[in-house]
C-alpha cells in the first residue's frame, strides 16, 4: 500500500469534504487493506457494527442527522446483508454512499472462483441489484474513480437518496493524482416563465380563499425546506400539522400548530382545520398508506397546492422546474399581503387522554410521562408499531428530531438507527421508543452502543410480540408471538456491565415516573422494558391498522 | 377466506409433497392472512424467527437436510432482508423455496404508495433482484399460480438450487380446482453416444494408469450421488480425499480415506496421494479460493476426469448430456474389471497435534476433544474461520453430515443454519462450532432455539474478534475487535432461564472435557465459551489465510 495518495484516500477526503465523520460498516477480507486507510484517516472515524442490515441502519439514522452517511460493507455477503437497510434509505430519501469492496479486477476478469462470489464468475450481479435501490451507482477503475465517486456522491446529495460505489481492492490502492477540490452540487433548475405562471395560478387560488391551512412532511424535512417554512409559518397565521413521517419538521409548540395529521384517523379538530380550508398548501407531502389510515386524506385537487421537491401544482395545474424552497419563497409574499384575512386564534392541542388505570401501566399513561419527559433537543427515535403510532400524539418540545420510518417500515430498523443518529449528534439526547417484537430482528447493536459508552435512553414496549400486527390480523394467533427475553439481563450479556447503565422492568405508573426522574439525573445508558398489555393499542394504530386489514382483505 | 381450497393451500400442499414439513419465516401484514393457513395446514409447520436473514440461513440449514426448504416473508423489508441469505444458498446449491409476500394485485397495479414499497408504484423492483440469485423466479396470478409454482418448485429440485415466488395477497386467498399431484420432476438428460464416448475415454485413461486417486466435494452430496460414490469406493481402493466444502460426503472411517484436501495446505501426504497418482477422478468439485489455499490444488487437466451434474470430462475432451449418476455407475462398471492393479494399503490419517500448552486451552488441545466428543450421526455445523478450519482436520464418525459454508462464507449463518439442521433432523445431535465475532451477526436466533426447546451443543470460541480477518490482515488493527460480550450470560437474557440448558465458560483442558463428558450424559442446550489465545489459528487456516492475503495485495 505504499502508493503515496491512493484512490481510497480520495474516496475518504471527498467523505470528509461533504461533512461525513463516521463511516459504518463490518470488516471482510477484501476491505482489509481499505480500513488501515480509514484508521488512519484524520477525519473520518470507524464504526464497527455487529452486522451489515444494522450498520446500513445505523448510517440511515446517521445521514438523518448529517449531510450523508458512510456505509462500508465487503462483496456479496456484506452489501446483500445490507441492502434492506440501503431500500429503506431510498423509499425515504436519506443519502448513504454504499461502498462494496471487490476482489481484484484482474481476478473479476478472469471470472475466478472466489468466495463471497455466486461462484459463476459473474461479479455484476450484487451492482445489478443495487441499481434496483439506489439513485446512482458505478463501478470503479482505476481509469473512471475520482469522476465516477464525484459524480455518485453528487447525486446522493442532490436528490437525497442512497448511492452505490463497488470498489475493487487494488483500485482503492491505486495511486491517483487528483484531489477532492470542493464539489460543486448542481442546484435544482429552476425556470423563470414556470415561476411566474405558478405565481398567478397561487395568488389566484389563495386571494379568494377564505382560510388557509398547510400540510407539511418529510420532503420539506430532507430537501431543507423546514427552516424556511417554518420562518414563514411564525408570521402566517394559517393552521399547519404534519402527516407522521414529516413530525418534527415544523415547531410543535407553534400556537397553529394542530398535531398530527392522519386521514380520516386524526383527531377529529385536527382533520377539520386541515381539510375544510378553502385552499390547502402541502409541501413535500407524499401520501402513504400507513400515514393515512390507507389514503383516506381529502385533500381536493382542486382547492390545493402542491410542492414537490423539483416541481409544483396549483389545482389542476402543475409547474416543473421548481424549486422547493423557491415556491415556499413566493408563497410567503403571496401570503404576506393576504395574511391579515386569514386570522386564526391559537389552536388547543388534543390532549394526551388520561388512563383508564390508576395502578396497571397502559399505553395512555405511558405516552402521558414520556410527554412529560422529553426535552427541547431532544431526538426521538420511534419504532413503526405501537411506538411510532403513540409517539404521534405526543407534542414535541423545540428543536427536537423526530425519526421514523413509516413507508419502508421495516421493523428492526430503529435500535441501529438510534445508536447511528447518537454517533451523528453526541451532544444530543436519544430518547428510543421500540417494541420487543421489533428490537429482537437488530438486538445484537445494543452491544455497539455499550461499546461505544453511548447514553441512550431505551424504551422496550413489551407487549409479547407483534402487536402491531395482532392489531391489524390474527390477535391470537401464535405467529404473532415471539420468544420471551429477559429484557432486563440484556446488556450485561451484551457487555454492558457499568454503573452507568440502569436496565430495569416496569409495571406501574409510579416505578415509571421515579425511573425517567433517575435517568433525568445523570448520563446513563438506559434499558427500560415496560410491561404493557398485549392488545392495548394506541388509538392512531387502532384506526390505521383496521384501514389496513380492510385493504388487505378487499378482493 | 372461504374461498374453499385456494392457491395458498395449493403451496402448501406442494411444499408437503415434496417433503417439506416446516415453513421459516417472519411475519408481516402481507402475509398474515396466508399464515393463517399455515397454522391449519396438517403437515407444514410454521417456524417463526427472529429476522428475516437469519430465518434465510436456518432454512437453508434445513434444505441441508431434506429435499428443500421453504421460508416465508413479507414484501421488500423482509425479501431483501432475507436475500443474502438466498445468495448463499444459490452459491451453494441448496432448494430453498423463497415464497415472498406482496399487495393485492389492484393495488399494485394502480401503483399505489404503499408500505414497504419504494414509493413508486413499481412492484416488480424486488422480483429482479431475486431474479439475480435463484434459479427460477415467478409472478404469480389467478391465472398462472398453479402452473408457476409447480414450474419453480420443480427447478428448485431439479438444479438443486433456490427459487422465488411473488406471491399477491389476494392471489393466495383465491379459489382453485387444481390440486397439486405428484410433481414429475424432469430426469437430467442423459445421451448415449455422448455416454459410450465418454467410457472409451475413461477407459483408456485408467487402463493405462498405474494408480488412480478420488476427490469429492459437495456437489456430489448435492446431486444425490454420495451413496453410489460410497459404494463404489467400498470396494475399490482408491486413495480417496474430499475438499472442505464436500466434507461427510464420504465415509472418513474408510481405510483409504486420505481426510480433507486443500491444494498446498494439505497434509503432505494426502496431497502426494492425490495429486500424485495416474490419474484423478473429481466427483462435484469445484475449486474454490477458500478451500484450495487460492488456487493451489494441482490436478492437471490431462490426467483427470471430472464428473459434473449434467456434464463430464476426461483429460481434454468433454462430454455433454451425462448425468453424475450415469457416469459413477459406468466408471464403477470400468474400474470393476481393473481395481485388482491398483491395491492401497489403508492410509494412516494425519494424526490431530498434541496442544503445546499442558494447563492452558489452545486451537490444538480444543479440535483434539471435539474429535473424541462426536458421535455417529451427528450433525457438526462449523462457522467459516476458524471453526471451520479447525473442523478440517476431524476425522469424523459415520453417518456424520457436516454443514459449511466456505464458497458464499457468510459469517453468522451457522447458527440459524444449526437452528434449521436440528428442526430437520430432530433426533441427531446437532453440533455447533462458531467464533465470537460471527456470532454477533445472527445471535438472536439462540433465542429462537431456547423457544423450540432445542437441544444443541454450541461451542464459541472466543478469540476475541475475528480472528479470520487478523489471520488475512490487520492482526491488531482494533477494526478486528469487536464488543466483548458475556457469553454465558446470553442464554438466560435471550429467555433461557431453564434447568436443561447450560452455559458456561472454559479456559482450560479439564473443564472442557468435564463439560463434554456432562453434554453426553444429558439431553441440554448446551452454550460453552471456549476461551482461545487472540492469534492462536488452525494451521490449514494460516496456510490459506496467507494466500489470500497474498492475492489479494497482488496489484
Amino acid at each position: 500500500m505504499l502508493n503515496g495518495y491512493t484512490i481510497g484516500d480520495y474516496l475518504l477526503d471527498r467523505l470528509a469534504q461533504i461533512g461525513i465523520r463516521h463511516l459504518f460498516g463490518v470488516p471482510g477480507d477484501y476491505n482489509l487493506q481499505f480500513l488501515d486507510c480509514v484508521i488512519n484517516h484524520k477525519q473520518i472515524a470507524w464504526v464497527g457494527c455487529a452486522n451489515e442490515l444494522n450498520a446500513a441502519y445505523a448510517a440511515d439514522g446517521y445521514a438523518r442527522c448529517k449531510p450523508a452517511a458512510a456505509l462500508l460493507t465487503t462483496f456479496g455477503v456484506g452489501e446483500l446483508s445490507a441492502i434492506n437497510g440501503i431500500a429503506g434509505s431510498y423509499a425515504e430519501y436519506v443519502p448513504v454512499i454504499h461502498i462494496a469492496f471487490a476482489p481484484n479486477l484482474l481476478a473479476q476478469r478472469k471470472g475466478e472462483l472466489l468466495h463471497h462470489s455466486l461462484g459463476d464468475g459473474d461479479f455484476g450481479h450484487f451492482l445489478r441489484m443495487a441499481a434496483e435501490v439506489t439513485a446512482a451507482c458505478a463501478a470503479l477503475t482505476v481509469a473512471n474513480a475520482t469522476v465516477e465517486i464525484d459524480r455518485v456522491v453528487g447525486e446522493a446529495l442532490r436528490l437525497h437518496r442512497p448511492v452505490y460505489l463497488l470498489l475493487p481492492l487494488d483500485v482503492a490502492a491505486a495511486a491517483t493524482e487528483n484531489r477532492p477540490y470542493p464539489l460543486p452540487i448542481a442546484e435544482p433548475a429552476c425556470s423563470d416563465a414556470s415561476l411566474q405562471a405558478f405565481i398567478a395560478a397561487a395568488t389566484a387560488m389563495l386571494g379568494t380563499a377564505n382560510s388557509v391551512s398547510l400540510l407539511a412532511d418529510f420532503l420539506a424535512e430532507r430537501f431543507g425546506a423546514a427552516g424556511a417554512l417554518q420562518r414563514w409559518l411564525d408570521h402566517t397565521p394559517f393552521p399547519h400539522s404534519t402527516l407522521l413521517m414529516g413530525k418534527s419538521t415544523l415547531n410543535e409548540q407553534h400556537p397553529c400548530f394542530t398535531g398530527t395529521y392522519a386521514g380520516s384517523a386524526s383527531d377529529e379538530n385536527i382533520r377539520s382545520l386541515i381539510e375544510d380550508a378553502d385552499a390547502i398548501v402541502c409541501v413535500g407531502v407524499r401520501f402513504a398508506d400507513t400515514i393515512t389510515a390507507g389514503f383516506s386524506q381529502h385533500i381536493p385537487v382542486e382547492k390545493s397546492i402542491d410542492i414537490q421537491p423539483f416541481a409544483a401544482r396549483v389545482g389542476h395545474k402543475t409547474f416543473s422546474n421548481i424549486p422547493m424552497l423557491a415556491a415556499i419563497e413566493v408563497l410567503e409574499k403571496i401570503t404576506s399581503t393576504l395574511s391579515s384575512r386569514w386570522q386564526h386564534p391559537a389552536i388547543a392541542p388534543p390532549a394526551l387522554l388520561a388512563s383508564n388505570e390508576k395502578d396497571t401501566l397502559d399505553q395512555r399513561g405511558f405516552w402521558r410521562q414520556i410527554q412529560g419527559f422529553l426535552r427541547p433537543g431532544d431526538i426521538i427515535v420511534a419504532e413503526q408499531g405501537t411506538a411510532c403510532f403513540g409517539s404521534a400524539s405526543l407534542r414535541l418540545p423545540q428543536d427536537c428530531l423526530f425519526i421514523v420510518q413509516s413507508l419502508w417500515a421495516s421493523i428492526g430498523y430503529t435500535l441501529p438507527a438510534a445508536f447511528g443518529a447518537q454517533m451523528a449528534a453526541p451532544a444530543r439526547r436519544v430518547v428510543l421508543l421500540i417494541g420487543d417484537g421489533s428490537f429482537q430482528l437488530s438486538a445484537q447493536e445494543l452491544g455497539s452502543i455499550i461499546r461505544y459508552d453511548l447514553q441512550i435512553a431505551i424504551f422496550v414496549l413489551n407487549n409479547q410480540g407483534y402487536t402491531v400486527e395482532r392489531a391489524i390480523h390474527g390477535p391470537q394467533q401464535r405467529y404473532n408471538d415471539i420468544a420471551a427475553w429477559n429484557w432486563t439481563q440484556l446488556p450485561a450479556a451484551l457487555g454492558g456491565d457499568r454503573d452507568n447503565i440502569l436496565a430495569r422492568q416496569i409495571n406501574s405508573p409510579s416505578q415509571l415516573a421515579e425511573t425517567l426522574d433517575e435517568i433525568n439525573r445523570r448520563p446513563l445508558l438506559a434499558l427500560i422494558e415496560v410491561v404493557l398489555p398485549k392488545m392495548d393499542v394506541p388509538d392512531l394504530l387502532q384506526a390505521i391498522s383496521q384501514s389496513l386489514e380492510r385493504r388487505n382483505s378487499a378482493h
